[in-house]
């Protein structure tokens, strides 16, 4: 069984995809053999694309992975959004395209269900791409849609962030500024073939001057014009990565942003403890019955939320802070 | 100090802003007054409105409080929306507009601040209800804009949800399929003076019948247009959310969204005794110092976490899950 490690270690493609299974499955064993993987991992370059269906996110991302092949990276990808044709949406062409990639073996393609429990779907996340990381990927790239907090928790897990708008999309740039403009790092306008390329870049470069604290320390957040179809700008986006990488490092916000990770991973695995100490006290029909009398108003839930907890084991803490 | 919840059920205004004020501060005396006010909340209708900024939400409130007005009702407001007047954003006119009602001793009106800790909006939004709920208002309207998980979650709470879009904002139609869909109740077509409001009602009737599970058991989601200009529409729409309520009662399905609530309500406060438990036993000087030490990779966070759990009292189960 240990095995499993030493092989993935070694780069063979069938124990990792074991690997990734297991995390899926949330398996006990997965986490003994994280333990070890942890001390392995640490090098790749996660590279988050994100933004809203239609976007061209995948499309983008097969592009990229062609040409990070073409620099003799050994690319990871992770796809979690449903709309992407690695996760199994999307339509033919998509699914052709992609499928040129399958055969190569230094790509390794794991797609993942959008939908988790809390934080569920970001530790999930992390976990696959420790393990690919492990076994030698660099860069990985995380493919998400961009609405709602679980994606954004995902995007969270990535160094670089790319956010990635289609022309004529420009009520999108409203979205992007009430969600994910404070975690993009390179904006993509994509399909630069079509009209209206310019205006996108325009409106993004109006959005990024009205912010000041758009900067993130001295990075200046590049608007980078790709066409999937003409297959123009590709390269330049890949050094765009690679140089805001190499900012990372040069200004010590990589390990800041590893030690924030690492943060925001440690109490997500404290809460999951939590939750696990929950289930394996409340049974679920003493559960169904504590609602219910509460709904009936003949309960209130903070007494019981605080009757659970001392079960659990959480009492002297809870109890301390409630004096 | 017990005397505050006796003022608060016996209607008096200050005695609630204060409830509110402590809620806020999550004060431990919140607790304990909340643990009696519990019993008597229950009665209020909770109507959620929500959507993408600009599409009128505020001032549609605004009308929607008058006409319940009209009909003798006493009424709570809580705008957990940035750009709503009621929490100091907008323009100058809705300010106006908005302080006609705040003269009204039959009118409650509070903002809060839509940044907060994991569930912290839900949780304490879901407080400031029971506190209005239990002073005798009847409905309450929550306001928030239609984006992030924090936001839905604060929707969740709420009985009838109102999705409200402007005509030509097209694309937002497309946001409301990946976020709120599954939560509206009720749309409404504001600004229906201005050009594109047939279009738009259109679209979200298009949108309806693409996915039969919108039917919410016998409940037809009814697309209604209001002009808050012309003054057109509202009463309309507050006999819509009249005849929503009803139908929740007499379908039984108020009853489940109230069990629904409570299940996450009790969730909420037992992570939330973990993470006040995990800050009454790790200091911030020794997170730092684990954070570093899984950074640098000499220890990892499994280990850690499943040592901190430890000591938290979550020792036996969750190793018993790990068994």
């Amino acid at each position: 069984m240990q095995n499993i490690v030493e092989r993935l270690l070694s780069g063979d493609r069938r124990a990792l995809a074991r690997m990734v299974t297991l995390i899926e499955n949330e398996s006990p064993q997965a986490r003994r053999f994280l333990v070890e993987l942890h001390q392995h991992a640490g090098h790749a370059h996660i590279v988050g694309v994100t933004g809203a269906p239609g976007a061209g996110k995948s499309t983008l991302v097969t592009r990229l992975v062609r040409e990070m092949r073409r620099r003799e990276h050994k690319v990871g990808v992770i796809a979690v959004d449903p709309t992407s044709p690695f996760s199994g949406g999307a339509i033919l062409g998509d699914r052709i395209r992609m499928m040129e990639l399958a055969g190569d073996p230094n790509i390794f393609i794991r797609s993942m269900a959008s939908r988790g429990s809390l934080g569920g779907l970001s530790s999930t996340t992390r976990d696959v791409v420790r393990a690919m990381d492990a076994a030698g990927y660099d860069p990985i790239i995380i493919e998400t849609v961009g609405t709602g907090q679980a994606e954004v928790e995902v995007m969270r897990t990535a160094q670089s962030v790319l956010v990635v708008v289609a022309p004529g999309m420009g009520d999108d740039i409203q979205a992007i500024k009430a969600g994910i403009l404070e975690i993009a790092d390179i904006f993509v306008v994509s399909k630069a073939d079509k009209p209206g390329a310019d205006q996108a870049v325009a409106e993004l470069s109006m959005l990024l001057s009205l912010d000041p604290n758009r900067r993130k320390g001295q990075w200046r957040i590049p608007i980078l014009k790709t066409s999937s179809l003409k297959e123009q700008g590709i390269p330049q986006l890949v050094d765009a990565i690679e140089q805001h990488r190499q900012f990372l490092s040069e200004s010590g916000q990589l390990e800041q942003r590893a030690q924030r990770q690492v943060r925001s991973e440690l109490q997500m695995l404290i809460l999951h403890a939590a939750i696990n100490a929950l289930k394996a006290e409340v049974s679920d029909e003493e559960w169904d019955a504590l609602v219910l009398d509460i709904t009936k108003r003949e309960r209130d839930p903070y007494t019981v939320a605080q009757a659970i907890t001392a079960r659990i084991g959480l009492l002297s803490q809870s109890l301390n802070r409630e004096a």
